[in-house]
């Protein structure tokens, strides 16, 4: 029975974990991700969550999985590109600094795609063959899990989903410097600003708008309701288009509750066209643990 | 050297080939669809199409592939969904029905996929391992061909790509029965529609559009550019969700001539991601051989 390290890196946070052959977290830790310092530390981090974690387990791992922001090419290994969250992160060779930081296999690949592998493995998509995950959180991001595999598109840049026009967003500046994309009205960011200017209070988080909005607060309800309304036109258009058995919404967003579930479902069923009709969308079952449950997918991998 | 029997069902015309096993189609030849007689009387002027051309070849074909509107599942054979212009299409045991009408191993796929295939073969996709096809006609429908290898979803509706929300169709009609999709506003009979209001001439088709595009007709031109602006928005976010090597556009929209075009090739532009800049987007290369191109490819792997 091997036992396998999972790093999951993002912009504000690593987070590692030992994961059984069988998909069981054996114990897990996070620390600050140390961005300004540069991948070279980035990279210390990581390895040093998972040193850590071997001398508490008294145990080592046999294999390394990593899912990292921004475009990862888990052929070469390397980071194409990534967000200002992460300064110097492209042209990092991230499997190479990991491998020689353990002296072990890694396997890397983004993170978005880690989660979706894990729910895949493990999660709500355990019992789907065609998997559509979409992440919604600062951004919109999407991973497609076919037959077990992800679908990377030809650059590794598949899943970029916040960038579709939407009439919902039409006009509004998105983060990517375009107009009109689904970041710009569905997303964390573009949520919590409206609610700001709708409600004239300076709410601290999306979190807080979601408590108002299960009180009964109009503006909070309908500001999810507008974002959720969007965001159920997009999903019901990739639908549409991918045709999965099963949609899986994750991140941040899908934590606003029953006023913004409501409204995305009835969205969602009123833009899917009748073949399509029998796909259910449904929040992720494994939360943060899903992505280092998809790193371990990964690595396991290399133990084959 | 097999002789491959290629058809091309659509609602109006079915087209038959005989192509030889590199691709070379010795002699085609068409009728129209008795869709108002039923599925039989569809599948005996296809069988007879084919049996005249053998005749006239004098060589008989080893097996056929064929190319149908409609939801088709490859797996069983069955006409899944269709529209109005193919009634009673859905339920239809096409492979089946044709096997019995030949005596030969029959394989069946949707027509935007058969064109697809067809263009991944022996087109524009012959150098690209992960080709998206957007067929622009009556209706809009794509195509994923990933490593040869069509996309169909779970429930073989994968491509409904004219049902995505879009800004510049907010609210319209779509023939779906929902409001607001692509299909609505860049589709041939919305822009015949839009180009008849705004002109308040009976113009016959759209080829008349694109003329008097060509010749400078400010209506027209304005037109074609909304239309072809709104597509071009639409493949941006598909290339930004589904990254392809290439993107072909096919269809009889395609040949809107360069007005259309630039339009088109302008928007996509301004939609799509940095990682995905070097997308190319083309107009198809096989033109109304590619779907038998592609039937002809599917009977090919029957013979193999």
């Amino acid at each position: 029975m091997s036992l396998l390290g999972a790093i999951d890196i993002g912009g504000t946070k690593i987070a590692a974990g030992l994961v059984t052959d069988q998909g069981k977290v054996l114990q897990q830790a996070a620390a600050p991700t140390p961005a300004a310092l540069g991948p070279g530390a980035v990279m210390d981090t990581a390895a040093g969550l998972i040193r850590q974690l071997e001398r508490q387990q008294g145990r080592s791992v046999d294999a390394v999985g990593v899912g990292s922001a921004g475009v990862i090419d888990p052929g070469s290994g390397m980071v194409l590109s990534a967000t200002d969250a992460l300064p110097d992160w492209p042209g990092t060779d991230l499997r190479g600094g990991l491998a020689a930081r353990f002296g072990l296999p890694v396997a890397v690949d983004n993170d978005v795609h880690a989660h979706a592998l894990g729910e895949a493995w493990l999660g709500g998509g355990a019992d789907a063959r065609q998997l559509l995950l979409v992440a919604v959180g600062t951004g919109i991001g999407a991973s497609q899990v076919i037959n077990g595999r992800v679908h990377h598109g030809s650059r590794n840049a598949a899943g970029h989903a916040g960038h579709m026009p939407l009439p919902e967003a039409d006009g509004r500046p998105c983060p990517c410097g375009g107009r009109g994309h689904a970041e710009a009205v569905a997303a964390g960011p573009a949520l919590l600003a409206e609610f700001r200017r709708l409600s004239g209070t300076a709410v601290r988080s999306l979190a807080d708008v979601a408590v108002l909005a299960e009180d009964g607060d109009p503006v909070a309800c309908r500001v999810l309701e507008l974002g959720a309304t969007a965001l159920g036109r997009l999903i019901g258009g990739l639908v549409n288009l991918v045709d999965p058995d099963l949609v899986l919404v994750t991140g941040g967003v899908a934590n606003c509750g029953p006023v913004w579930w409501r409204a995305l479902r009835q969205s969602f069923a009123g833009d899917v066209l009748p073949p399509m009709r029998g796909v259910s969308i449904e929040p992720g079952r494994l939360g943060s643990q899903a992505p280092l449950l998809g790193a371990a997918r990964l690595a396991l991998e290399l133990t084959a």
